[in-house]
């Protein structure tokens, strides 16, 4: 590609408005511009690493025989109603109505469109092990789009489907995928982490996450150093190391707390450590439901560890006048002794083994000291409800955790049968039982790769593409145009290196124009042919090398295969 | 591929709501399924066409240099508020609205998209000529989807936009993009016949349409038969070689004409011949502009050619009761004489010539006869206004022209400055004056062209795919499961030819079954391994042979490189 046929609209300066390094180079190269709110146009440039990545996932995935294919984007409401999602989704979901005034949306995911077209056109158990996906655009109306292509409203994702006729069928599914995602991954230069993940009611093995490591990931995952544990924070498990001696138990006495509405107020004003203070706090489960929730002072409590406890559609603590309301107290008084009006209360498993603790007493500014579980307030379940914080040990080997930011780039996940009964997508077994079709669903974002890629590539100036999705292998740059034993040269090798995809730079610019385009470009070899190219010589530089290197016309050969074979 | 891995749901019966031969091949053999009216699954059979198709496009759209990008889908309304497109669109537009109420629409086509980005980042004639293009969904909300793939809600498309800053340069640009376009439906095996088109204002030279002849076509084109004339009967011009005998001019006289409103109730009332009646017909143009159309009365009005003489945007027949408010006379006696109420009366080049016609006496139930033009009545402007029939001499070679119905898969059209005027896409000439851009676009409907293919290439029990886009190169079939030797010959086949894209039959299934789906797939070359394999014998067939014929082995690679290198 000739580049004074491309476009490729440069800037500059660096928007004020991007934050992410992604973001400010993906602008300033003119890969990308922003249309509205989170919704971009991919300028060549972008397009053409968008296309690279699209085959390292068409070819992985072609290696362990899916087929690809392609839903539509726009989807009849009435499908989302028989999964029961369509209200649950919520404002992120973009609808519509056609002109004959029926409902529709833009597909934000894809479980509905694919476990209907199963339900009507899979019959019996010879035809799976099935998998399917799509490279597809979709549309999540966000409320706060961000980062350029990471957070957008319209993106591009692979949505992958399998379905089975048994567990050990999904099971072999999910570990295909999971190998081909990180062949995957590996291609496209990204490093990354899979890690337990969020999951629903069905357990941390059947929920992998494949997180990139980023300065602006919007994620954090809580690693030990030898990597034998990785965890979305959201999921991330610690082992307590607190233990209290044993003490004799005293009785339960009611102290006024004026004032005191945090854990540490409260260890300050009755001289206490926080591991002294159970924490209760009351949430509200599917808009219904009265869940207290106990967890040790020093520790705080995992909403999603509790959703999935709870196996709830949604969860808020109680706001404050509905508090008092229904617990007689403002916040710091709430308490687990006598708490009637409680449909449940669970508990951290931190809460085990304490003794003559301090808990609020059911009164705004008034606690009970030296109340004790079982004794004074019982706790219909325990589960692991906290956060884990950095530093302490893994459940697996004991290492400290150590936390990141990263990027979400994938997502695999075993979803069982949920969506097949609901939309009663059945298959003949070989006794000719009717079963629920076994679901697995596979994920990755694919632009939003584009900048987990340029976060980890970003050079001073621009990036260094990993040479599987380089917009372009090389980049030859002409010092001189009206040259004519350097124009020869320069088409020459653009014609003998076509193969690894040529830009070559024929415009009537300045060198430190073209040089600075060039990093943009981030080719992983800049060819530049100037005043020696008459003796045969010319210039090699790769995006991380700080300055170019003279190279003979005959050697360039052996550089090129080197670097790009 | 193996067979048991691709999903591909073939139905025995053909679904009774499907009209066109290509949209009932394409549900029997799995290739597509409709998720909601005229919005279709592409599975993955189709997937690989459209891919297919879609590759033989970029390389064309490389090989004249012009790049790839993507436009998002959703798109701000006010994008089109600058163009003045967003009413005048109408009802096909998808609009919504996102979670902060700003209005959104569903790019139905791109020029805005385009023109805004070039208006932003192209400032110099340096930076042109450009060219650009993408391949993408578009959405219009058809009152009446049909067809299948043929006339879709939301459909593939390949959009293209050329930037210029002279003339010569649009002209360059439009003859490349035609010349690929050429070669594109080539290719992938569609005949076309590129026809004059509806161009706006333009003139006929300035777009052009690729129309593929199919049982199915929505549109009619009018072609002579040695191909020097070919136009879209919209557009289509005939020679008039009706001649009047010249003749003294008689006195204008009212007759009453009781009940009569056509042309053939008044010609045998009146006991002329049709040429000697001139039709009138009031027009409401722009819902404003009364403009009465004259033709001859054995002609009819080609309200295409009418909208570019008037230059309006709307154009409609007055109404019944508003006719009468109007012109004082209903349908049958409106005429041209004091016909003070129009604000225009033009009329086609049949009207001159004529002597002692009859005219609509501007009285319901009466006529005018001898009346006689410039004396009687008078006409603002002539034009070519007429509908051309068949069997009328072509404009050219005055050939008979001969009607084809046909499917409209391209169109290229040099814009002009309408969209960078509107949207201010200024550039700065050598002399640094700003000049608005100027524009071309160039269009195929890809999924559409699907549909094309398969109405040109079925056979009485599939398709029979052109190579360059046959979803598979090679199908083997596989006779016997159980049998060693046929398993190992089909394995090392599927592995030596794996280049052509083979779908391998490892199904259990009973020959027919897999005969059946195999003239579905439609792949050029079928290889069916049965008892002879052992024996060094296969046997190979094309979609359009009768029979399939045994061969050996050893001469399989001539037979293949000779039917798909």
């Amino acid at each position: 590609m000739r580049q004074s046929n491309f476009f490729m609209p440069t800037l500059k300066e660096t928007p004020a408005d991007a934050v992410a390094k992604s973001h400010q180079i993906m602008l300033r190269g003119g890969y990308i511009r922003q249309v509205t709110a989170g919704v971009y146009a991919y300028l060549p440039l972008a397009y053409r690493v968008l296309r690279k990545t699209e085959k390292v996932i068409e070819e992985e995935m072609a290696a362990i025989n899916v087929p690809e294919m392609q839903m539509p984007h726009m989807l009849p409401a009435t499908l989302w109603e028989e999964s029961g999602r369509l209200e649950k989704y919520g404002a992120e979901m973009f609808r519509l109505k056609d002109r004959h005034g029926r409902e529709t949306l833009l597909g934000p995911t894809h479980e509905e469109t694919f476990t209907e077209i199963i339900a009507k056109n899979l019959k019996s158990y010879k035809q799976m092990p099935l998998q399917l996906y799509q490279i597809q655009t979709k549309f999540r109306d966000e409320n706060r789009p961000r980062f350029g292509l990471l957070r957008g409203r319209e993106f591009v994702m692979l949505d992958g489907y399998s379905f089975a006729a048994s567990r050990e069928q999904l099971d072999k599914q999910f570990d295909d995928e999971k190998s081909a995602y990180e062949k995957i991954f590996k291609r496209v230069g990204v490093e990354v982490r899979p890690v337990i993940a969020d999951s629903g009611t069905m357990g941390g093995k059947n929920s992998t996450e494949f997180q990139a490591p980023a300065a602006v990931g919007e994620d954090t995952i809580a690693t030990n150093e030898t990597g034998t544990y990785a965890a979305n924070l959201e999921m991330a498990v610690s082992v307590d190391t607190f233990k209290q001696e044993p003490e004799a138990l005293k009785d339960m006495e009611k102290v006024a707390t004026p004032g005191c509405e945090s854990i540490d107020q409260l260890a300050d004003f009755l001289k206490v450590p926080a591991t002294r203070i159970v924490k209760s706090i009351l949430y509200i489960a599917d808009e219904q439901t009265k869940v207290l929730v106990l967890v040790r002072g020093d520790k705080e409590i995992n909403e999603v560890k509790l959703t999935h406890l709870l196996d709830c559609d949604s969860l808020r603590t109680a706001e404050a006048g509905e508090l008092e309301k229904i617990t007689g107290s403002g916040k710091g008084g709430v308490g687990p002794v006598k708490a009637d009006y409680a449909d449940k209360i669970v508990a951290d498993e931190t809460v085990k083994g304490l003794y003559n603790v301090v808990v609020g007493a059911g009164e705004t500014d008034y606690q009970f000291v030296n109340a004790n579980l079982d004794r004074d307030f019982k706790v219909d379940e325990f589960a692991d409800l906290r956060v884990a914080n950095e530093g302490e040990p893994d459940p697996v080997d004991h290492l400290p955790l150590k936390f990141t930011t990263s990027i979400e780039v994938g997502h695999i996940f075993k979803l069982g049968t949920y969506y097949t009964e609901h939309m009663n997508a059945k298959f003949l077994d070989q006794n000719g039982k009717a079963q629920p079709v076994i679901m697995g669903s596979y994920g990755i974002g694919v632009t939003r790769l584009l900048s987990a890629i340029v976060e980890q590539h970003a050079t001073e100036n621009g990036v260094a593409w990993p040479k599987e999705v380089a917009p372009f292998g090389i980049h030859i740059i002409q010092m001189k145009m009206k040259d004519e034993i350097q124009s020869k040269i320069a088409a020459d090798l653009e014609e003998k290196y076509a193969k690894y995809d040529v830009l070559y730079d024929d415009r009537n610019e300045r060198a430190g124009v073209k040089f600075n385009d060039a990093d943009l470009v981030g080719a992983p070899v800049r060819i530049t042919v100037g005043r020696d190219a008459a003796d045969g010589f010319v210039e090699v530089k790769r995006p991380t090398d700080e300055k170019a290197v003279k190279i003979a016309l005959t050697d360039l050969d052996d550089f090129i295969e080197q670097e790009l074979d």
